[in-house]
C-alpha cells in the first residue's frame, strides 16, 4: 500500500492523501455507528483529480469508497473491504452556479443539503428534498441514496430533481448524464441508473438541479387520532381526495411519550398517534381550502383534535417535534435497528398492525414514525445493545418486519438504501434473475468491482 | 425461416405469427413513412408468451422489433434489420387495475393513450403525459420512448408517472422493476434505465403508473405577439416568475397561416408568433392569480393582445389549433424533417434566431410549433420529397440546427427518441465514452444483439 499512496499524494498533493490513525478512525463510521477502517483516505480538489485516482486504482485494483457527510443509515459510505475512502466534502463542495432564468442550480458533490436550500430560498428559489440529515448530509450522497425527506409527498424526492449529472467510471473517463433541459430522451438514462446507485457504478462529480419557486404561504397542522388505525386511515384517505399536502407525517404514541419527555413540546402523550401536516401555496384561499379538505378528512376518519398551528412558533415546535423524533427514541434502548419499509398508502393500517403484533411476539418496544404521505414508514426496534439476546430477536423482528412489508407490495427501503445493512434482505425482495441483473449492470460499469465493492448484496 | 415460424406459431398458436405478404407491408412503417418489412409479426397473448418468444428468438438470433401502434416518430418500431415484430396492440392492451386509493394504475404495453386517460378521468383521477398521438399510440411506446405532451411543463412526462415495470429479457428471464410505492430505493433503478431505451433492452409487459387528482377548474388564453424574440423571453420569464402554467405552447408565423389555411380558426395570421396557456387548479382564486401572472409577464414582454377563452368550445378550438399545427404544415413541402430539440428555455430566443438564419440560408421554409414552457421546439424543415437537391439541402440545415441546440446546451430529441432517423447526430451529442457506456449497457441487457438492433446508433 505504501507504494500506492505514494503515487496517490503524487496526483492530489502531499496533504491530500492521508493514512495517519487519527484519519483512519475519523473515516471509519457512518450513522450505522459500525466501523472499518481504509487504508487511506484521499481528497480529490477537482473532477481531474477524481479521473486520475480512479484510473489509478482502476489499474492496481485497489477499493474506492466515495464520501460525502458519511451520515447515511446503511452503511453505504464504509469501507468494509478496505481501500480507500474518496472524500469529497473537502475541496468539491461549491455551488457552481444558480440559473435564475432556467431555474436550475449546477454543485459540486460536497454541497451540504441546507446550505443549498438557503442558497437558493436567498433568490426567491425552491430545492424540496429534505432528508432529516440535511443540516449535514451531501447532496452527492442524497443522490447516491435517492434521498427523501418531510416534503416529498407533494414535491417527490431527490431523482425528481436531478436533471444532469457528471460522473467519472471507473476506468477514469468522465462522462455527462442528461442536459440542463426539462426533457432529454437522447441515449439510455445514464443519470437514472446512477441515482441511488450507492457510488458502486460512478464516482458523481457534478449534479445540476431543477429548482421550484418558493411559495410564498406555508401552514401546518396537528391531527390527534385515538389509534395508529384511525390515522392510517386517515392518510390514505386524505391524500386520496384531491388535496396534495406538502407532508403528513406521523408519530405513534411511543415516540410522541419519548419526543414528550426529552423536549416538552406540548404533544398529547395519551394519544395512540398525530399526524402532521403541512399545506403551502401562493394565495390564502389555496391554504384554506387545503387544510378545510385534510380537516373533512381527518375528523371522518377518528381525529379527535384537529390544532392549526397558530404562529411561526408554534409551526416551528411542531417540526422540531418531528425532526427530534429518531432521536428521542433512544430512551427505548440503547441499540435502534432502524428501517424505512415503503408501502402502498391504503396498506399503511395493515402494516402497523402487524408490527404491533411483532413487538407483542418478541416483547421489545417498536417506536414507529415517519413520512405516511408517502407509504414509508420508520420502523425503530429498539433493543440493548449490550445484550445478545436482545440483539438476536431485534434481527429476527427485523426479518419479519421486512417481509411484511414485500408481502404488502412494498419495499426494503424507500430511502435509505441497501449498503451493508440490508444487503441480507435483497434475496427477499428480489429474483435470482434481477440480482443476477443488477450484477451484470455493476460490471458493464466497474468490471473490476473497485467502487463501493461489497454493498447491496452484489 | 419456413422453421422458425412453425417453432413461433407453436408457442403463440397459428394465428398469431403471421408472415403474409399483406401484413409485413402492413408492418413494414410507422409515421417517419420509412418502410422495412419483417421476416414475421408474432402478437403474444401474454407475458408468458413474450417470455418464450424471446427466449427462442434469442437462441436463435432473430432479431425482435416490439411495435404498439407504431406511431413514433423516429423509426424506433421500423424492423431495419429484418427479423420479427412482436405486436403488443392485439392481445396486450388492457387496463389491469385501477387503485383509487393509491391512486395508481397497471396496465399492459398496449393501451392506447387516450383511452387510459378517459378511464382514469372516469373515476376523477388524471394522468397528465398526452403527446400529441395520444388518441392512437400506446402506453408501451409512451414508456419506451419517454413521450412527452402538451402538459409538460406542469405535470412533467412519461418517466414522472412510471412507478413500476415488468418486463422480459432477451433471455426470455421475467423481471420486476419498481414498486406500487411512491419511494423506493432497493436495488439500482432498472425502470429508470428502461425508460427511453427504445425496446433495446427489454420488452415491456406490464407498467404501473402513477395518477393524481383531476383537477376541477381550468383556463386556457392566448397571447399574441410581433415576433418569436418577443415570444421566446415571454416564454422563460413566465415560467420563472412563481407560476406553473400547466402549458405555454407556441406557434410562429408560418404555423399560424397554414394552421389558418386548413382549418379557420380565427388565429392572427398577422402575428410574428402566438402562446398558447392552460392553467389549472381546484378554486376559482388560483385560476385567476396565474392568469393574472401570465397576462402580466406576457405584457412586459411585447404581447399585444392576451385573449382568454369564453367558453368550452373557445378552449377547444384554441387546443384544436395546437394540435393540428403538426399535419398543417405541409403546405410548405411534401415532406417533413421533423425534428424535437429542446434547450434550456433562457436560450429559446436564440435557438429561434438561428433557425431564422438557416432557413434564409437555404431558402427554405421552417415552421416552428412546440411545448416551449420545456424549452422543447419542433422544428419541421419542409421540403420537396420528390427533388434530391431540396432533400439535400434540407438534412444539411437540420445538421445545423441540431449542432446549435447543442451548442446552446440542449438536446437531439426531447421527447420522440433517437431510432433511426436521429442515430447519426448521436456523435454530435455524446462523446466516445458515452457512447461506449451505452454499447456496454445495451450488451449487459441483450449480449446477443437481438432487440431492436440497429437503432440509436449503437
Amino acid at each position: 500500500m505504501d507504494k500506492h499512496i505514494k503515487a496517490l499524494k503524487e496526483i492530489v498533493g502531499e496533504q491530500n492523501c492521508l493514512n495517519d490513525t487519527a484519519h483512519k478512525i475519523a473515516y471509519s463510521y457512518d450513522a450505522t455507528r459500525n466501523r472499518y477502517e481504509p487504508d487511506a483516505i484521499v481528497f480529490p480538489r477537482n473532477e481531474d483529480d477524481v479521473s486520475k485516482v480512479l484510473a489509478y486504482c482502476n489499474k492496481h485494483r485497489i477499493i474506492i469508497t466515495p464520501r460525502g457527510a458519511g451520515s447515511g443509515f446503511t452503511g453505504g459510505a464504509l469501507p468494509v473491504n478496505g481501500g480507500i475512502i474518496l472524500g469529497l466534502e473537502k475541496y468539491m463542495n461549491k455551488i457552481l452556479e444558480i440559473d435564475m432564468e432556467n431555474m436550475i442550480a449546477r454543485v459540486q458533490p460536497g454541497v451540504v443539503n441546507k446550505k443549498f436550500q438557503k442558497a437558493v430560498e436567498a433568490v426567491g428559489l425552491f430545492y424540496p428534498p429534505d432528508p432529516a440529515s440535511e443540516e449535514y448530509s451531501t447532496l452527492g450522497g442524497n443522490v447516491s441514496e435517492n434521498a427523501g425527506g418531510m416534503r416529498a409527498a407533494k414535491y417527490g424526492i431527490t431523482k425528481d430533481y436531478v436533471m444532469a449529472l457528471r460522473a467519472v467510471l471507473p476506468s477514469g473517463e468522465i462522462i455527462r448524464a442528461g442536459k440542463k433541459t426539462i426533457k432529454d430522451v437522447a441515449g439510455y438514462n445514464i443519470a437514472g441508473i446512477l441515482i441511488a446507485s450507492e457510488g458502486t457504478l460512478a464516482v458523481i462529480t457534478e449534479i445540476t438541479l431543477k429548482l421550484l419557486s418558493k411559495p410564498k404561504l406555508r401552514e401546518s397542522a396537528m391531527g390527534v387520532f385515538p389509534s395508529i388505525e384511525y390515522a392510517m386511515n386517515a392518510v390514505y384517505k386524505t391524500m386520496a381526495c384531491g388535496v396534495t399536502p406538502v407532508a403528513m407525517e406521523f408519530l405513534d404514541n411511543l415516540t410522541i411519550c419519548a419526543v414528550e419527555e426529552r423536549f416538552h413540546k406540548g404533544l398529547p402523550t395519551d394519544a395512540g398517534a398525530i399526524l402532521i401536516t403541512d399545506v403551502d401555496g401562493n394565495i390564502p384561499e389555496e391554504i384554506i381550502y387545503a387544510m378545510d379538505k385534510i380537516e373533512e378528512k381527518f375528523k371522518e376518519n377518528g381525529c379527535t383534535q384537529f390544532k392549526k398551528a397558530q404562529s411561526v412558533t408554534e409551526i416551528a415546535d411542531l417540526w422540531f417535534a418531528r425532526r427530534n423524533a429518531s432521536q428521542s427514541i433512544t430512551v427505548y434502548g440503547s441499540k435502534k435497528l432502524n428501517e424505512d419499509i415503503t408501502v402502498p398508502r391504503s396498506k399503511l393500517p395493515e402494516l402497523l398492525a402487524h408490527v404491533t403484533q411483532i413487538a407483542q411476539k418478541y416483547q421489545i418496544k417498536i417506536p414507529c414514525f415517519g413520512h405516511t404521505g408517502d407509504g414509508n414508514v420508520h420502523t425503530n426496534v429498539m433493543v440493548d445493545g449490550s445484550n445478545p439476546n436482545e440483539l438476536q430477536k431485534g434481527h429476527e423482528a427485523i426479518t419479519e418486519i421486512f417481509k411484511v412489508a414485500i408481502e404488502l407490495g412494498g419495499t426494503l427501503s424507500g430511502e435509505h438504501g441497501i449498503g451493508l445493512a440490508k444487503a441480507p434482505f435483497m434475496s427477499l425482495a428480489f429474483s435470482d434473475s434481477e440480482m443476477n441483473l443488477f450484477r451484470t449492470i455493476k460490471k458493464a460499469f466497474d468490471p473490476n468491482n473497485i467502487l463501493n465493492s461489497g454493498k447491496m448484496g452484489l
